[in-house]
């Protein structure tokens, strides 16, 4: 049977479709892992982690999805690019999802531990976070290569703000020694949360190299490579 | 013109080699990155760097002859498995690369400082990350999936050699102020390679999910995410 045109614009409309909602999602995770670490609550952070199973459904019915357009429509030029190019962005998705959960787990080992002095900067990230992985996506899905850098150039910020969490933890374990678990969990987190800024800029350079045809991947991995720890 | 199947198993068995030679690069370039720390030798650890771009050529020339194989060939069932899932994988070897080039200029950084006592463990990850590059992509290319679980299982090690390293160095550090850039530096050198494991076994994931077809990715998954750090 011959699928009519009408039917495979709707297969990629809903692959745009079910690509925003996965990254709604893990968007949403990450600002509840965060709150978890932020307020001490572990029955938040165990939701949290709990709401991955999403996303892995969703990796796996993206992943289907584009093997059926793949197989059955046969798409060529630049609807070949987007699709191949979802297959790749889903990974990165979902392995941003994978780390917010990784920050759960931190959250319930430090809400058994006496609290350490507030480290909003923690906060700042994860604000710059959600907003990297939101216009990514949005960039993917409308074919924005300016939306797209815009992301990449954020990635400075998250850098630095993540080094100076991790110096300003590293003289507090040294002032007192007694916190030092709580300090290597909470620069753990911190970790994490620039991982996800790495995974959110790799989406954007993946976006520019569909949109613009041509590989500027490794311009902006070999820049970022000064910055990444 | 229409290809004949010759031509196919041509372009299929060059996109296996094409990915034994990129991977075997990369173990290399791990090799070589981890023995400009312990050398303290600034001029390897740039020559390795330089490597990296041989690394990315590798990635762009790959995921043009998955394009062309998808565009032209069309292929179904297992070739089609194997071509998506080869998209993917190439992702994560050319970022283990990039982990490599900034393991390098860690190196560079240390080599300006005085040298801290030297950390052994670091180049027992490093033979083991090795070892599980050259396991998965060995196991993708034959499709064999025990080789695969392997790869997946010494992710344990290393987590816990990671784990180990990072303690030992901020003690060092909190007795003796003094080491504490060259500490940190370690810790990221350990970090990193810490990451490579990761992509390892993502990449052991992926085969096992193309070789029995059905997605053990998120169990895996599940169980190493309360490893990492």
């Amino acid at each position: 049977m011959r699928h009519t045109d009408t039917e495979y614009e709707h297969e990629l409309r809903e692959l745009r479709e079910r690509l925003l909602l996965m990254a709604g999602r893990v968007e949403e995770m990450i600002a509840q892992s965060v709150k978890a670490v932020m307020t001490r609550n572990p029955y938040l952070a165990n939701a949290t982690i709990e709401s991955d199973k999403r996303v892995n459904q969703d990796e796996i019915k993206i992943d289907e999805l584009c093997l059926i357009i793949l197989a059955k429509r046969q798409p060529v030029a630049s609807d070949l690019r987007f699709v191949t190019l979802a297959l790749k962005m889903v990974t990165d998705i979902e392995r941003i999802g994978d780390l917010a959960v990784n920050v759960c787990e931190r959250a319930i080992k430090l809400s058994d531990k006496p609290e350490l002095q507030p480290i909003n900067d923690i906060s700042v990230i994860s604000a710059l976070v959600q907003s990297m992985i939101k216009d990514a996506i949005q960039a993917f899905v409308v074919g924005d290569p300016k939306k797209a850098q815009l992301v990449i150039d954020r990635d400075d910020e998250v850098d630095h703000l993540y080094q100076k969490i991790f110096r300003d933890i590293l003289e507090i374990m040294i002032k007192d020694p007694s916190v030092i678990e709580q300090g290597i969990e909470i620069q753990s987190v911190a970790k994490l949360l620039e991982r996800m800024a790495d995974h959110s800029t790799n989406l954007a350079e993946q976006v520019i190299f569909m949109v613009k045809g041509k590989d500027v991947r490794h311009h902006g991995k070999l820049e970022t490579n000064n910055k990444i720890h």
